[in-house]
């Protein structure tokens, strides 16, 4: 899958992944309207018209992008109605050939992150059958517990040919209050990270590794640092645009290959149709105003990049 | 919320709460038989499978313990249908008035963080309604993403009088490797720590803080150190049983007060009746053999807490 990725990168041009975290108040009121007026204003009604919304963005930028990342904790705050909406896009995504990143940060010990592994990228078996539970292509883990608790989600990658994005150094402004803190010298996120070079080195693609990182473009320097602990590593940058990070800053980041990174929007892209410059396309037209803040983004990328060669 | 849990341990004088943590194999093949011959080999027959093992444990168990703590994981690895069961556990421990804490380990940026606790401990708007979505008492909240990550729990256990538990000393045996890295001479844990005793200052119920830490029953040396720094905070305590710790090892997690630790058993009692031990129960009355461990598991507690007295 990490071959897919990289591959899906290098065709379309584009190291973006489109953040699928659905805020109601992004949701055109049209498709508010149409799912209340079928299931009242209820969890299930919320449910049918986030997936309405996404499968409009995903009908508008599937050819563009390699990637998508539904943020799971969107969708979990609706309950069982709100993750019915998570799988159907998931389900959704992947018919349309996109790498799906679910981004679960989940993390714990180990007979826990095998059930959380089993759940997001493999089989559960019952009885004499197996099956896929949320079966996205890639997720988010969280380290604090340590090499017992990211170790499951590596062997099902192994199995399943899928993989995952360990936080490093996150985009978050209090990112730093433990992630920062210096251990003989380093900063933590900086042995996070040479713990993600370790745990990647058995599980290459052809490339790059199953084992990738999150660093936050909110913080580029980290991620020149971060670059070269981890070589092999793809990196999942969030934290550009609404959150501050900008096209230039994104150059650490990547390798000399121009891989290595993939670049999130979420807001960005999802909601443009509700900042002043796109707000021509119209509410109806939210998809296409996606589709163009997809194009812009992808310009700015490849610009920032092309500078510096 | 805090305040009834201290209620209630000190009603049952047991400080426990009970893993509600299913496997397929510890459920007992006459409740999977008739699971499966209404709805098949597949994700609803586990989850109905599990649920109604949860039901048996439940009713044997409520009148001698304060909480349960079902470990979302291992009902996420069945997908919606494992989600269903475990949205229905909670609300049955909460129809037999248990408290429960939902083992989630969620933590991310501020916002998102926002949506998890909304999620689990508060209600979510849809247009003029508002529902619950999980409906947890307390949640496990990770803490490697800092402040921004946590707030958003206690501002909505504030509204809601709930309560969190942050995680500080994991049980599991890689734990040290990042939580135990020493910050100007201290470990990571303990810094962690100290950010705990800081968030709960601001939200006391009675006596304890709505802010407690998870810290490993098999780091008892930290326990005692932790217990110092953190005075306010209700220590959650796994890792007592299957993962090695014993009742002696406990007693650094209480206060002088006899209260400020919970400590957690899962498969110790809700799969009693497949150790040596219990085994005279039988796979028909599994949930006499979980009382059974459930009154000796609190002897074991009340005999180590007497002989430091």
């Amino acid at each position: 899958m990490i071959n897919k990725l990289a591959d899906k990168i290098k065709k379309t041009n584009a190291p973006i992944v489109v953040g699928l975290d659905p805020m109601m108040k992004f949701v055109p009121e049209y498709i508010k309207e149409k799912a209340f007026s079928e299931y009242g204003e209820t969890l299930k009604g919320a449910s049918e018209a986030i997936f309405e919304y996404n499968k409009g963005i995903i009908d508008a930028i599937y050819d563009l992008v390699p990637a998508v990342k539904p943020q799971i904790a969107m969708y979990e705050q609706f309950g069982i109605e709100g993750l019915i909406a998570f799988k159907k896009t998931v389900d959704y995504a992947k018919e349309k050939d996109l790498v799906v990143i679910g981004d679960i940060k989940r993390g714990d010990i180990g007979s826990t992150s095998e059930a959380y592994a089993v759940g997001h990228l493999g089989k559960v078996s019952v009885g004499s059958n197996e099956y896929y539970g949320f079966d996205e292509d890639f997720v988010t883990v969280n380290p604090y517990l340590g090499s017992d608790g990211v170790k499951p989600f590596i062997d099902i990658c192994k199995k399943e040919k899928k993989g995952i994005f360990v936080l490093v150094k996150t985009s978050n402004p209090s990112s730093g209050e433990f992630q920062d803190r210096l251990i003989d010298g380093k900063p933590l996120y900086e042995i996070v990270g040479e713990m993600v070079d370790k745990w990647g080195s058995d599980c290459m693609g052809d490339s790059y590794s199953y084992v990738g990182a999150v660093v936050g473009a909110t913080y580029p320097e980290m991620g020149k640092v971060l670059r070269e602990i981890m070589p092999k590593a793809y990196i999942l940058v969030p934290g550009y645009g609404a959150q501050g990070g900008k096209g230039a800053d994104l150059v650490n980041f990547f390798n000399k290959d121009g891989l290595g990174a993939i670049v999130n929007s979420s807001r960005g892209i999802i909601a443009a149709y509700q900042q002043e410059k796109y707000k021509s396309f119209g509410e109806k037209c939210y998809a296409d105003a996606s589709r163009q803040a997809v194009i812009d983004m992808a310009e700015d990328i490849s610009g920032a990049l092309a500078s510096v060669k």
